[in-house]
Formats: C-alpha cells, sequence, structure tokens
C-alpha cells in the first residue's frame, strides 16, 4: 500500500464535495516531481506485468482488471496513453464501452462486460464499464428506478465472482472539477485537431453535472467494500492522477505476487542439445545469469562474449573481440560445415 | 520512403544467406544513435497513428496491418513492446497467432487470419501470421506439397483483397543469424527468469534453420511484389530492428495520410452552449489554437489561463493568477449558484 492509494481508497461511502478535484493526496511534491515518480515506476510495473503473464503459462489463473469510469475530459484516454501505455501491449486488453449496439441490448447489462473479462495472465482495462448502467441510466431515466436499484445488487455479486475467479478489480473514478472540465471542453472547441474528440451530448451530459455526482455517490455508496473498494482519484492534475492509477496497478499485482515459472525441463539436458546443434558461442552459465534488462540489447552473442572476457580478466575491449571472434567462428562452421 | 525502409523492401525475390543479419542498411550510425533515432520519432509515430484514428471517427476506412514474422528469439517481442508500445495503446490491436487450435483447424487458413484484420482507424499487429501455413508446414511436412503450393496463390489473392479494404499491410520478416539464435537461447537457459520463454521444440526447429531459410525464400519469392513487398529486416541487433519497424509503421501512415476531421457541429455555436453552462474560464479563441501537446497537461483551465495573461502581456506568473482567480470564481459560482 502507497501513500497514494492509501488516500484514495474508499470502503462504505464518499461524499464527492469534499475531495478537492485539484489535490495530490498521499503526494507531496509538485508536476515535475510527478512525473519523475511515474517515469521512475515504469520498471517496476513492466516486470510486475511480464511476470503476470509469466505465470500464467505455468497454469497461473490470475489476472488485473482496472476499471476507468469518470466524467467526459476526465481523462480516462491519458490514463490509457501514460499508464496503460507503460506496459507491454502484449499484456493488455482495452476494452471500451459505449451505449450498447442493438446486440449488445438484447442481453443482460453484464453479458457485455462477462465477455470482456481479462484472460489468465493479462491487465483488462475497461474504459467506462458496467457503471453506465446505474449512473447515464439513472440520471437519464434510461432504466427504471427498481431495475436500477436491482443492478446495484448485481454488481456487487458479479464482481465477488470476479474476484472469486481470480482477477483482481481496480476500480477508479476519475474526479475533475467542474471548472476543469469546461477548460478541458473548451479546449477541445478552440483547436481544430481535437475538434474530433467534441461532441455536443458532451454539454447536455454537463448540464446534468450534480446529477451525476449524486450517482457516482450512491454506486459508489452501494457496491464500495473492503473487499471491492473503489478509488477517487482527483483528477484536475492529469499528472497526479496517472501517478495514482499507475500506483494502483502496481499494488494489485504485488497483491498478486506472481512469481517467475520454474523451468518444466532439464536445464543442463536442454543446454547440451542446443549446444549440440552449432552455432553457439558458450559461456560459462553463472557468468550470464543476472540482471540485464531487455532494453536495447546488443546482440546476446557479443554480450556474452563480453563477459566472458570480464570473467578471465581481460575487461570490455577484450570481451568484445572474443564474442566477434565466437560468432565469427560460429558462421564460418555454418558456411562450410553442418 | 526513408533509407531504411527503402534498403529493405523486397519486390520479387531475396538470397537470405546475402543479407547479413549484423547490418544496418540505410543507417549510418551505432546503438546510441539508433536509440536516439527511434525515441525522436515516438512523436511523430504516436500523432500519425491519432490521426488515422480521429479520421476513423468521421467516416475513414483506412487502417494499417503490421504482418512479423521471424525465427524463435528473432525479436518479434521486442518489437511490440518497444515500437508497438510507442503508440496509444486504444489504437491498437495485437494477435498473436499460435499453432490453431482444433476449432481454427476445421476453417479454411485465411479464417482466423480474416478475423483479426483491423477494424477502421487501428493499427492491426499480427505476431505470426498466414505464413507460418507455407513455412513450418512446409517444412515439417504438415500439409502436402500441393496443398502449400496452392496457398501461395490464396495468400496473394487475400492480401489483395486486403489492399482493396483500405488495410496498409506492412510485411516484415526479423531476419537473425543462426548464431545469434543460439546465443539468444542460451541466454533464455541461463536465466531464470527467462525460463518461461524456453521451450524444447526451439531446438527441434532450430535444427531445420536451413530448411526454414529455404522456405521463408520461396514464400517471399511467391508473394513480394511492388504492391505487396516483403521487408528482411537484420535483427542481430534489436536497436536497428526495432527503428526499422518503427520507420516502416510511419511510412505506411504517411502513405495513408490521414487528417484530421473537420468539425462536423459549428463551433462558434457550441462555444456558445457550453460558456451558458457557467464554470467555464473565458479565453480568447485565437489564444489557444496552437501546439501543446498532451503530455503531462497541468489542468486546462490553468493552461487558458497562462495564455490569457501573456496575451495582455503580464507573463507567466500573472496568466497564473488569472487562472487560478477564473477556476476560483467558476467554482465559486457552482457552490452558490445553480
Amino acid at each position: 500500500m502507497t501513500a497514494i492509494t492509501d488516500a484514495l481508497r474508499i470502503t462504505r461511502s464518499v461524499r464527492l464535495a469534499d475531495v478537492d478535484p485539484a489535490s495530490t493526496p498521499g503526494f507531496v511534491g509538485d508536476k515535475v516531481a510527478g512525473a519523475a515518480a511515474l517515469a521512475a515506476g515504469a520498471d517496476r510495473l513492466a516486470e510486475m506485468q511480464e511476470r503476470l503473464y509469466a505465470a500464467s503459462r505455468a497454469g497461473g489463473d490470475r489476472s488485473v482488471l482496472l476499471m476507468v469510469q469518470g466524467m467526459d475530459t476526465s481523462g480516462k484516454g491519458g490514463i490509457m496513453r501514460h499508464v496503460v501505455g507503460q506496459v507491454d501491449p502484449q499484456g493488455v486488453r482495452i476494452t471500451a464501452f459505449k451505449a450498447p449496439t442493438p446486440a449488445e441490448r438484447r442481453h443482460d447489462f453484464l453479458w457485455r462486460i462477462e465477455r470482456a473479462l481479462p484472460q489468465p495472465g493479462m491487465i483488462g482495462v475497461f474504459d467506462r464499464s458496467h457503471y453506465e448502467d446505474v449512473l447515464i441510466h439513472r440520471v437519464r431515466g434510461l432504466s427504471k428506478p427498481e431495475v436500477i436499484e436491482e443492478r446495484y445488487g448485481r454488481i456487487v455479486e458479479f464482481e465477488q465472482q470476479v474476484a472469486e475467479r481470480g482477477i483482481a478489480l481496480v476500480k477508479v473514478m476519475l474526479h475533475i472539477s467542474r471548472a476543469e472540465q469546461g477548460a478541458r471542453l473548451l479546449e477541445r472547441l478552440d483547436r481544430p485537431e481535437k475538434h474530433w474528440k467534441y461532441s455536443g451530448g458532451d454539454v447536455d451530459e454537463r448540464e446534468q453535472w450534480d446529477a451525476y455526482m449524486e450517482a457516482y455517490e450512491i454506486a459508489i455508496e452501494r457496491t464500495a467494500s473492503a473487499s471491492a473498494p473503489w478509488h477517487v482519484v482527483p483528477a484536475d492534475r492529469k499528472w497526479f492522477a496517472r501517478l495514482a492509477v499507475h500506483e494502483l496497478l502496481i499494488e494489485a499485482l504485488e497483491g498478486i505476487d506472481p512469481q517467475w515459472p520454474v523451468a518444466d525441463f532439464d536445464v543442463a539436458t536442454e543446454r547440451e542439445r542446443l549446444i549440440a546443434t552449432g552455432d553457439v558461442a558458450v559461456v560459462e552459465a553463472d557468468a550470464v545469469s543476472g540482471s540485464e534488462g531487455e532494453g536495447l540489447d546488443e546482440p546476446a552473442g557479443e554480450k556474452a562474449g563480453k563477459k566472458a572476457g570480464k570473467k578471465v580478466g581481460k575487461g570490455k575491449k577484450a570481451g568484445k573481440k572474443a564474442a566477434k571472434k565466437a560468432r565469427k567462428k560460429a558462421r564460418k562452421g555454418k558456411k562450410t560445415g553442418k
């Protein structure tokens, strides 16, 4: 638990008017410090995600579902780009829930949600969710009050089943002020390359601001618990909202604590089999175990050679030379021999 | 067309033995320069992707499909992380084609490919593809020679239809040396946190190296043309392969040249409607048009204020003050009024 995630957690109810959308609870520092913290955590997030994915390849059944709700312009897209975008895209699946299609409408409101739940090893991300069915439906009267009433209970049950399936659910409401929304909508109107993001409907929804805040408060109160908390993330400062969701993701992954799978093969045997294929520059095993990242690697052959050089105490240059020699030899072998 | 993409393009046939996997065709510079070039192009790639997406919201039907083939350890995953990962994850869909499931096997080999084609506005990415049905199938004899023979023609036709649907197809073969593969497989065996990536089958496939190179050469020859070229990307240096695929993606997007959609609403009217809702700190339109990125924005309200301050010549500090005042006023209005 970090100071931030701790400060944002709602397990019972919340009065949104009491949460300052421009505040940065749990974080002491400005925008520059916040951006630095976000960047500094990228490797940790990436490693935890890779572990989650790796564990699933060995039978692990855990996954994460990040659910992001918020008014128009609250920064959901920015969370996708700058937080979800920190993670290997192979391990992420984003689903945006728009107004349901006619086909979706023929089913129960949880039907399309169920189908989008993350597979083991994956981080699922919902841009809006089943909560729209108790938010806009309540504000706009799209469903009868008794239907909406029933849905809160259905949601609680559903989320419990989701948790039992091994899916760690992270529920986030991006909380912006009405003034900040006004400024962001105005910016969309004043910048031609943002026009495509604007819809006249945004203003219609804005006119129901207070009703939406009330609907959020009720939804949160009815569905928040210690085992399925909400997180109200002040979102007037985009940098803070991003840092907060980033920490929530890391926290969820650390809660799962996925481990690198143990080899289901005999490493020594496979090593021999591989070397027997030829073209393999061999280095002592203990010289290559360790810590290098997957960043902008040089050829692994060269790297191995470097380490070999280091090992016999000849330094970097000699190692490079050794690697080149090893690779050259291997290539030559391929051309002539085999 | 950049020097790199130009150098990698295959429109007829290729002798893989003549392409040095450690070379960096079209690029003069080392790993550091390559990494810098990749980072420098991130904004361009992101903007082009956003335009593609935006254009589709206004009826544009274009999309991009990046198809990545290559031997085990050739760096497909790294392309996903470091190149595809540069793009807004909302605009990307990655599909990894593994050995077909029993259900997939009951269909034609192109069935699952067809279903994974990108929607308008999206960048689709294939990790392996329909080419497996003429590569491993040929090497392992999984299909009869006459079936494989027929497939080349089917693929050419299919890719032509894909192009006619507005999908810009980018076909990439990551070309590593056998020696480099040996080193990378060895690394997977020697680092416990990489064991999950290793499979004994990788060595079996490695033993068929020459047969695979032949299968690639035939597949490329039978399916490369000026309108559906292949790109053989030397991949012993990961940094180069990533830069090359990055440039290929940008090139495909520039070929489409998607434009920001023109507003389908009257901007002035919407501006008035928005302002009438209250809580909107108004600035002159021409003061906010322009160039700021979507990075780690401060509240848009504050930004607008800054600009307003600048406009009346009071500098940054005064602008910030003006914005604060405007937001405060807006908030106050909300609390008391309405």
